[in-house]
């Protein structure tokens, strides 16, 4: 396919979305690759063409290129030009989808602190594993210096923000800043309805609480986050798991079938949007209907929602509260998987038990300190914090696509994945005889941490899954890791099958 | 009394403890001052005999004075000496002792939180009101200055406080520093048996949580700082009031009698040092037979203790946790009144079940922000933290006893309070008839801020006490405002008696 059929027009760049010229057109580019119009191995335009067909300067040229360049989409050749770079798509299956015929066992009383206290005392005897197992991204892909410098800005000019007790639900200015960026998330709210709180998980515990009693019975995905398991077992809640499929989220037809033969159920809790540990983000239809599911059922829907911002989507996924018209939805989310794990900054707004959720924050923890919250607003409000997501983004995406191709060429025969669409996580189906425990502990021998699939399910449903995440390191080191991974997950095979 | 004979002699000033002389000097004249030997009105020495008697410099001499002067406890008179202050003390009698011979009555599920809601509204309409219903001294007694620089240096020094995840239960280094520190509390523990909490009121709600189901009773002193009934009824707890004496705090023969014939309570909540709102201080003795009557019991015994370091005893009090020898009690305490309103830092030592506690705290907010406790550690381990907590005892009591003589000087008769010990309360007792929810409008009208007693206490005890706190103020304005409000008192006596 020649490039002068299948990319972007001159007229097409000239039309304006307040981005930066370059940025546009190197979006142009990037769907054109994303939707096969541009293939691997195809030439870009040279500079010269490029110049002439959108009437831009060789600056701008350059400049598109460049973005990308580090996005991982082009390559450089010398004295050739610039290629469209192979996608190190994986050459294994995709993950299982789950079996919707499965009838919802009873809900049980969550018991898995255990089994994760025994897995940070086991990283704990190994401070220098690399770490595969995180939920974060590597501490360089964090913007430290400018958020640094914003923070010693804010205490020289505000020298009581330590010393001042500040506004019960948060700082007023960032409550508003917040409240009119979620318009990107498609929600409509006012400051008065943003709560902060101590990160996202407090968000999902005052959701929680707000709502339940102990002994209730609250619909989770399945596979899910082992934290939010945590909450439930600190709150004497009990989780019925409702299959997740990776590529769609929650299955919406086994909830529907649930919720009428669970009358028990008191809350629904999703992660919307790059799920973890699958990955997935639901399709908008995805989304009506299970809000209009829950909103029927007169059911309380928590969405935590701390990863939408990390898709690798052209325009990010909405959040489920986007669909709410009746209060329903419970939106959590945070920063610190985005901007600053050490900010401890989320927030919340209650739908219909804001004001319940408002006193429980009040009683729980009063107010959040006043300095990261300060240091946000500022990030907020300059462009500071799209340019930072961006950046995160790419980088991400280099590290996702390296980690695919790793897994890919040195995992078994049956090993099953399903590349996310963002974010930092792979959930990995290992043949069904390996055992992810057996697993983690010798992964642990050979100085990687991964996380074990034991833990995302309270029914014992993963127990030959891991969870890989993108590294805190070099990608050498890292490609490295996971091959060697790979290795120990053919020598487990043979283990399991000799006789 | 000549002051030859009442004074310390040279021999005890030269005995040291680490302090610097003029302040072990000071403190031996302060001892003099509180216990009698030195009445008000008695001349001091003079410089030159001071300074023979001590065998000390005039520097010395002159500053164990000007520490005095700045305790208010001697004043100098031109060309006549120093002289021992007149203490203000009030001439209204002292608070009733609560009536033992009431037996308890049921637990209540408690309902706080409306009454709660309704006066932070009307607060709000009058923003301007003069605040004599805080619950932490005026921002000028905060070292906001040093808090602010050591704030800079410590992001100056770690760039990614702010970026990199904390570890799960506080700054290793913080925690080492406050188990040395607890020593002074008379409390025996190590690092690991600190957890760091989002202030004292996270730390009671994780005590409460680890020991308690909805449903079930706690006691409680009555009066008590209406925070706490607010956390019981977050929790869906019920509250038992137990009798609170303003000099000795919880009745501890009532208390016995109260677990004797109520075998569903499941913890103990006190405040045992400088009780919100009473400002009682309880005895050496009263605090062994407490640990021992709940030891006995089996009942958690949680003390919530922000308050110690504000006594103005001699050496500060004990925290219960001193008697503890078999994990009974859970000591809660913050920095939140003593050093940074702001800053949110608390912790707790969760006796017997400081897993459980440790599970909760990961579960419900994770680890607290850095910065704060980084800041922390450094006040601490040098002795700025100390410096200012002399400070901030001599600026209180100073304040304390400009209050007392304005409350004594202006309320109707029939008015009785105890001047507390330290700290920044007083629970003041009106003539019955004289409704306290309709003094707190008629204030608000005047433009000041009290505390209602209706809210401290879930069985309407109290509908006829206010507490007023130490002023955000100059203190010619808040001696204004006192004698205003006894006006107002006054003539609500008036207004009750009117057939």
């Amino acid at each position: 396919m020649s490039t002068s059929t299948s990319i972007p027009d001159a007229q097409a760049a000239t039309c304006t979305d307040g981005r930066p010229l370059y940025r546009q057109l190197a979006d142009q580019y990037r769907r054109a690759i994303d939707n096969g119009a541009l293939r691997p191995g195809d030439r870009m335009p040279s500079m010269r063409a490029f110049m002439q067909r959108h009437g831009v300067s060789l600056a701008t040229a350059t400049e598109s290129y460049r973005t990308l360049e580090r996005a991982a989409l082009i390559d450089a050749r010398p004295r050739a030009g610039y290629f469209v770079r192979a996608r190190q798509t994986a050459a294994l299956p995709a993950a299982t989808e789950p079996d919707l015929a499965v009838v919802p066992g009873a809900a049980q009383f969550v018991g898995i602190h255990s089994a994760i206290s025994a897995i940070v005392s086991k990283f704990q005897r190994y401070p220098d594993a690399l770490n595969l197992g995180g939920a974060t991204a590597s501490p360089d892909l964090y913007p430290t210096d400018a958020l640094q410098k914003a923070a010693l800005r804010a205490l020289r000019r505000r020298p009581t923000l330590l010393t001042a007790a500040g506004p019960d639900q948060g700082d007023p200015e960032l409550r508003a800043i917040i409240a009119r960026r979620a318009l990107d998330a498609g929600i409509q709210i006012g400051a008065d309805d943003v709560i902060m709180t101590h990160g996202g998980i407090e968000a999902v515990n005052l959701a929680l609480r707000a709502v339940t009693q102990p002994g209730d019975t609250v619909a989770v995905e399945s596979p899910c986050f082992f934290g939010l398991l945590q909450v439930l077992e600190s709150l004497g809640l009990r989780a019925l798991e409702i299959p997740a499929s990776p590529t769609t989220g929650i299955a919406i037809e086994a909830l529907a079938f649930a919720l009428q033969t669970h009358p028990d159920i008191k809350a629904v809790v999703v992660v919307p949007n790059l799920q973890n540990p699958l990955g997935s983000v639901m399709p908008d239809a995805h989304k009506a209907r299970l809000v209009e599911l829950c909103a029927r059922a007169g059911i309380p829907l928590i969405e935590d929602d701390p990863y939408r911002e990390l898709a690798d989507t052209g325009q990010p996924p909405r959040s489920l509260k986007a669909w709410d018209t009746d209060g329903t939805v419970i939106h959590c989310t945070s920063f610190n998987k985005t901007l600053a794990p050490g900010m401890r900054v989320g927030w919340i707004n209650g739908g219909r038990w804001h004001p319940r959720i408002g006193m429980l924050k009040f009683a729980q923890s009063r107010h959040n300190e006043q300095l990261s919250q300060v240091v946000l607003a500022e990030f907020l409000e300059t462009n500071a914090y799209e340019r930072h997501l961006r950046r995160l983004r790419d980088r991400l995406r280099i590290q996702r696509e390296r980690m695919a191709a790793a897994i890919a060429a040195s995992f078994p025969e049956g090993t099953r994945f399903t590349p996310p669409g963002g974010g930092m996580f792979f959930w990995i189906e290992l043949p069904r005889d390996v055992s992810s425990a057996a697993f983690f502990d010798a992964a642990l021998d050979e100085g990687i941490r991964v996380m074990p699939g034991t833990v995302f399910s309270n029914a014992g449903r993963f127990d030959h899954f891991i969870r890989l995440s993108c590294p805190s390191t070099d990608l050498d080191q890292a490609d490295d890791a996971v091959r060697r991974l790979g290795r120990l997950a053919v020598r487990r095979v043979a283990h399991a099958r000799t006789p």
